[in-house]
């Protein structure tokens, strides 16, 4: 344990929101990183695209818009990746380890694509790749799930964790506001870009989970694999609705394993989607931007993990305390866990996922409309949990609760209801979690 | 990282509730734990007092009530501690140290008296010292502190840290219980021993949050530090009269960096005492038995740990996550990184420490008792922020809500209210946390 004092020289390629914030961070608290790290922490250069942008606080020596010459310079000894982006990020990473240098990242993005790519090469250099801040911003959601509840077996993730169509959904569920309205607020607020797609088509959210999947379940899961669902089309009558039977809807990015009858084989099922959950429910609390992570296992019972999910500085936080590890890890001539998918789990088709469903129909308001619903719902397999019925003028509105169901019997349920001659229009079907039994 | 497939022999000290669970899990997750620490862990020996107490499910013969033989085996390379208690735990974990084995353990006692000298035996022997089941049972709380948020700085750490006191106050606010029977109820249903002192007069959650504010900040922290209060002085009236206000009782663990002005000399507060904080606060939905840990940090800001905190399962996944990364860093040939106390802050007395006061007092229903009440508090230096008057009968009750203040100025006010001719009884005094500004 008596390693020698010395100092890593750090390299930086991206220096925007995050990288200055880490530059700063570094210069700002050296001494502190210095005793936790058992090593000096020097950042030696940092690779930009522009060098005309002004960085306050950063000596301008420190540029460069030659950022291979960051990865291949020998005297750097770790690498943080905060570009983004696919290319040329991916292969700067590549290069860096192929140079023997341990990488810190926080490209959710290329994680989500090139993960297996990038942990198999780290292994091959026998360097550390880190990457907490690519999921939920600061919160130490990677870590535990990698090392904490590696003795025990998770059954199930559900995560909040992309803050803007959180922001969203609160002001939607607390002021009654539309979409639309709140998407402008958000974006007024600085919560939402100009261009939102990547949040509120849940591009963003999806990335993540591919991420945390992978980690939770063992298993090599890309992006391509999630199942997603967007929040546009989520109405201020849907959250109201959900409001009167008790229920908030969020973002939820949902990794489960199924679970398996006789031989089968053990699957798992990667979704984002909105998600009706009880107003008691852990996540149900989580307001505004915040994020947070919720985990079922099958001997720690229910965690939760919650924080700011983005953010310069609580993401460099992140970025800081792989740092450290990467640092600590390199003095010790060691290395950390490596991610192994040794478990390989099939992933299910979204149609065998199960679920319930609340189900919002626009019927007349005549006799025999219920008995009608109820027989086309029955005939598809599928049981019903609740029907609360709310007449309005010539209109009713009919609103089912389902039991468990698969997607694949909700679809051809949900087309059976629309071309029954009571019911005039099929106002949305919103999935719910978070009901025991 | 092709390191050559081996077994690595596990001892276990103890083998109560949580102890049974780890061997039942170890072996029913043996292939799991294999795949995840790069090693095979076989459970070889288990001590015990008295040989004649069945464990179903567990070898017989592994059981032997020769402790010292398990801590001196040269063919085991792990020991986990679940016995509870100073001794023979103590001397037990020291010899196993001293003869080169890896120590996990859950003994939140131990810890918190004699942490400073594990810490220290440890790293001499060159051993890795692994600890999280020993506070907030399941959640990864020491971890996320130790590592993830190494790069941050931990401004203050808030926690519901028992179970057995968070479910009486849960039962208290939701039904209006007193606390005998809200205390009652909790021992029928095995929330609370048959001796509850160690919950209700906050001696577990002291043990607790000596160890959580030395991780936090760095520093050598006991039990004897921790200013500590119960929760059996709680009236029905003093729940009441919070949600009233908008607030929850709660029993918190609060751990906190004191504001320093020119020269002073940074300091650290450690408490455990029951606390009002607003019906909107992360930890306030934090309901029966549950633990959680609110952590804000400079640079990640406001983060919360949230799941069981007791129990034989939840305990033991969490003593299995530590388990696997002591064998993988065995299997490495390294270690994990070992606490230090660089920061060695001191820590301030309970009469420095300040936050906001809730005063309850019973007064004579007649003019200028208002204006007694206040002046009595402003000659004392402290601010009132609310007050509030409710008649009944001849006697009225004053709420008195302060702004923030040290508790020597606390306890001079209350003191000097008490011998007001208008006052006729202090009800209660409570702090007050999670108010912004």
């Amino acid at each position: 344990m008596s390693a020698e004092k010395r100092t890593l020289r750090v390299g930086m390629l991206g220096c925007g929101v995050v990288g200055s914030e880490v530059a700063r961070l570094m210069i700002a608290n050296q001494q502190d990183l210095a005793a936790r790290s058992g090593a000096g922490l020097e950042i030696v250069k940092i690779g930009i695209r522009n060098l005309a942008r002004a960085h306050a606080g950063i000596d301008p020596q420190l540029f460069t818009t030659d950022l291979e010459s960051i990865v291949t310079d020998p005297s750097i000894d770790l690498v943080i990746e905060v570009m983004g982006g696919i290319e040329p990020a991916r292969r700067l990473i590549l290069t860096a380890m192929e140079n023997g240098k341990a990488v810190v990242t926080a490209n959710k993005a290329l994680l989500a694509k090139h993960g297996a790519e990038l942990f198999h090469a780290s292994d091959e250099a026998d360097v550390d790749f880190y990457y907490e801040a690519a999921v939920a911003g600061a919160i130490p959601i990677l870590r535990p799930l990698a090392e904490s509840l590696v003795g025990d077996r998770v059954q199930r993730v559900m995560g909040i964790i992309n803050g803007t169509t959180n922001y969203i959904l609160t002001k939607m569920y607390e002021t009654g506001a539309s979409f639309d309205s709140a998407l402008k607020e958000a974006q007024s607020l600085g919560y939402a870009e100009a261009d939102p797609t990547a949040d509120i088509e849940s591009f963003d959210a999806a990335a993540k989970a591919a991420i945390l999947a992978g980690l939770a379940f063992h298993t090599q899961v890309t992006d391509e694999d999630v199942y997603r669902e967007g929040i546009t089309h989520i109405t201020a009558d849907d959250v109201w609705v959900a409001k009167e039977m008790g229920f908030v809807i969020k973002l939820l990015a949902i990794a489960e394993a199924n679970e398996t009858h006789g031989s089968e084989e053990e699957t798992i099922s990667v979704r984002v989607h909105p998600t009706m959950i009880p107003k008691t429910h852990p996540l149900a609390s989580v307001r505004e931007a915040f994020n947070a992570v919720f985990v079922q296992c099958e001997s720690a019972g229910e965690l939760m993990f919650y924080g700011r999910g983005a953010g310069g500085t609580p993401t460099a936080s992140a970025i800081l305390g792989d740092l450290v590890a990467v640092a600590r890890n390199r003095i010790e001539g060691s290395l950390g866990p490596t991610e192994t998918d040794y478990a390989d789990l099939d992933i299910a088709p979204m149609g065998a996922t199960k679920t319930r469903y609340l189900i919002r129909l626009e019927v007349a308001d005549i006799p025999g409309v219920l008995a009608a619903v109820a027989t086309t719902v029955a005939n598809n397999g599928v049981s019903i949990l609740t029907v609360r019925q709310d007449g309005r003028g010539l209109d009713a509105e009919l609103t089912v609760l389902t039991h468990i169901a698969t997607e694949a019997a909700l679809s051809s349920t949900v087309s059976q209801l629309a071309e029954l001659d009571s019911v005039k229009d099929v106002l949305s079907v919103i999935r719910v979690e978070g009901l025991n039994s």
